[in-house]
């Protein structure tokens, strides 16, 4: 259904404000055709659409400023991070400025006591933990991708660790952003809770860079627990690891990370990663707190395994190794891909309530199975959430169509069983019909907020619905 | 502060909109003086301020057709739950039909396996843990008073259980909500998480009615624990007690609650629900767990209580002695207002970054003990966030001036500490300037939320803030 968007009109940028842009900005003002192509390029299977200019952000002012411009000249900005969205979120469709805010990517301030700090928009994840931890702290939102914080945000990411710790919803303690008509505000302040107004927060949060530019994010933290232990468990079906993770959410085992590969996804991993793990469907996981706390945990999970033909587990609790296996998960997408040599990615995801996963993931693997395009099945179930990854030949209309029927099925599915379309991917371009599906009237609401906030549509214009 | 909101312009009833009202609702339409004298009067000090008439809905249809009546005769709109919220939120300033939705009070679902359920908005909490007790699962948020689940999304609560548990904002999964135009929408489907479009579950929750009325919510739940332990321990000094709750929230010790109460609240909790604990600043606790992880947890406390001056800790651990506990510490607000015979209370509350709530708690005790009226502090300091409630003669303007005097001190310190000026109260009319002392600008794109969504202003106008 990707294909029932349209790009809609672009204006060439005005002579005036080309001007008026190289002046601000000197060299951080580019259209070579290169960095075009870097900004309006998918990882997955979205066609590459160009802005006119790239803008390389240093502050907040010069955003205030950029925005100012483009208001003026009625040129659409689109905010853009790592370029590691899923949905076509950062993609120009109607040309204009791609604000890349990587270069914002200064830790500006860590409160140790708090559990919080305050970052700017670029700063990637991994840097940010990387900075955290000689001070026995860590961000534990984890989308796989080393994205950077804004764009987590944008998108309401969450990940491996959102089954303990929550997404980006919860992780985002206050926002400071630049609104449509050049305005600066601050959403909320670093307390741990407020009943101070409007959530603006969490409305900017998802929003999908569609209401504001975000320019500096207050972050929850978390202290490095004392135990962590990881280990990975095959099974005889998929569906005994499906019933496993179930299970012991039912039981109110606190795992930190629970993650599903289905015999194909451990066969593209094993080639990607060179590891020789079993090919059959597997869970990692991970387990945080006291030692004693760590080792019931264990004990219930192994029991629950053990009665749904489970292997014995595979432990990894040195950092090195356990930095081995997550790393193994998170090049999942790269090595499912690669399946097939010169194909792309067209990656998917649905969250349903945990009653309904069993059945979801068995329905949807009998499809993969009849499919004639390789798909694997991966995702972050404790929280009911999982991912297709098909890997599909970028030359074959029909492979396209194929997948896209699949994944309309899928999506089907899940709204049928009172899920959503999407668990962290968002709506970008490729999600905007299942939305009105999944939330009818809402989406209308949407509307009227984005008419209001930015009446002129200058802030990624054509993302998550149509006006 | 409070005096600075200007009720506005009242408009009386037009007699075609008394007949369609009386027609579709009959019984359930009143204009007789004691009811709505219920639904005019504050628990706290602001004037009683009646309705029109009120109004008990028993479906969404209802509430569907009231809003369109209403809307057609341009009359506001005040939605009602249990009527125990704090700064004015429900009180029809500006006249127009008291929405009392206390009979829209059925638990539609429980999904035990998915650890949530349905409920209309006019369940109220403690009448919803009795239903759920028999499954293990049990609703955590606990503002003190036995409010109703639809005022609690309204206000954005949260309570004793928040540090381990989350808020209002945490707890709903989804909402129905009737718009102001009559629309049905619901805001999110049963799914754990989703990145489908904005998050208008988080806009309306906290938004105390004035952007559409809530008809029904889905509630995240939680199993009751292994293990549940409550202690009491009084300490020395109060900077004791409070150093011993951040220090061991900087340990990471999961405490599901932890309830400040000062010497002088101590003395109230006594007299009023005939108790004989020491008359010394005192922390209520409990622990949720294992029994090994609670025994875990409650070895570090005592270790922090014992290095901060604590004495030895009285448990409760049998079901009857914990009520017994909790009671005590819901009453405490009863309590400290009618230290004084014939007196009213006066609440606040703020909420600070862990590091600087021993410092604002300090200098706020230091304003209590110079003040002519008494007062009390308590509060869920395991989130940085404490009450002061006052006892003053309602016949003594002068007592309101000094109180009001010590709230300005007080919200103004907490905000130089970048901290709310009201962790979960909300807004109401008793917050307003603070508001936009606390976010500025931000303030201006909430008006703008609710000029675009309910442009008649029919619903609660004149909360939160002035249009």
């Amino acid at each position: 259904m990707a294909g029932t968007v349209q790009s809609g009109e672009r204006k060439p940028l005005p002579a005036s404000l080309v001007g008026a842009l190289e002046e601000r900005f000197a060299e951080r003002f580019q259209r070579g055709e290169a960095v075009l192509g870097q900004h309006g390029a998918s990882e997955t299977h979205f066609a590459t659409v160009l802005p006119d200019a790239v803008v390389f952000a240093h502050s907040t002012d010069e955003v205030v400023a950029l925005v100012k411009l483009c208001a003026a000249a009625d040129i659409p900005i689109v905010p853009f991070g790592a370029g590691t969205s899923i949905e076509g979120n950062a993609a120009p469709i109607r040309g204009g400025i791609s604000l890349d805010m990587s270069q914002m990517d200064r830790v500006l301030a860590v409160h140790a006591e708090d559990f919080d700090c305050v970052v700017q928009p670029g700063v990637r994840r991994e840097e940010l933990n990387i900075h955290l931890r000689d001070q026995g702290l860590f961000f534990p939102i984890d989308p796989g991708a080393n994205a950077t914080i804004g764009g987590m945000a944008s998108t309401r990411a969450s990940g491996t660790n959102a089954v303990r710790y929550g997404t980006m919803k919860d992780a985002v303690l206050s926002l400071e952003v630049v609104t449509p008509q050049g305005d600066v505000i601050r959403t909320a302040r670093r307390a741990r809770k407020s009943a101070a107004g409007y959530d603006l927060t969490r409305l900017y949060v998802g929003s999908e860079g569609t209401l504001g530019i975000i320019t500096e994010v207050t972050l929850r933290l978390h202290p490095v627990p004392d135990t962590i232990s990881a280990a990975v468990c095959s099974f005889e079906t998929l569906g005994g690891a499906v019933d496993t993770v179930v299970q012991s959410i039912q039981c109110a085992v606190p795992l930190a990370r629970v993650e599903i590969l289905d015999a194909k996804q451990m066969t593209a991993v094993n080639r990607w990663s060179k590891l020789d793990y079993p090919e059959a469907p597997t869970l990692f996981f991970e387990f945080h707190g006291s030692a004693s706390h760590v080792a019931e945990q264990v004990e219930t999970v192994k029991m629950l395994a053990e009665a749904n033909g489970g292997g014995s587990f595979g432990w990894s609790n040195l950092p090195e190794e356990r930095t081995k296996l997550w790393r193994a998960r998170h090049e999942a997408y790269y090595a499912a891909v690669n399946m097939r040599a010169g194909a792309i990615g067209w990656a998917t995801d649905v969250c349903v309530p945990m009653s309904r996963l069993a059945e979801c993931i068995a329905e949807t693997h009998a499809d993969l199975e009849g499919a004639s395009v390789p798909a694997t099945i991966l995702g972050h179930v404790g929280d009911g959430n999982f991912h297709v990854i098909f890997s599909i030949d970028p030359d074959a209309p029909a492979e396209l169509e194929e997948v896209e029927a699949i994944n309309a099925k899928l999506v089907e599915r899940a709204l049928a069983m009172d899920g959503t379309c999407t668990g962290e991917h968002g709506i970008g371009i490729g999600k905007q019909d299942w939305l009105v599906a999944e939330l009818g009237g809402a989406v209308e609401q949407m509307r009227v907020i984005k008419r209001a906030m930015d009446p002129q549509n200058l802030l990624n214009p054509g993302k998550i619905f149509a006006l």
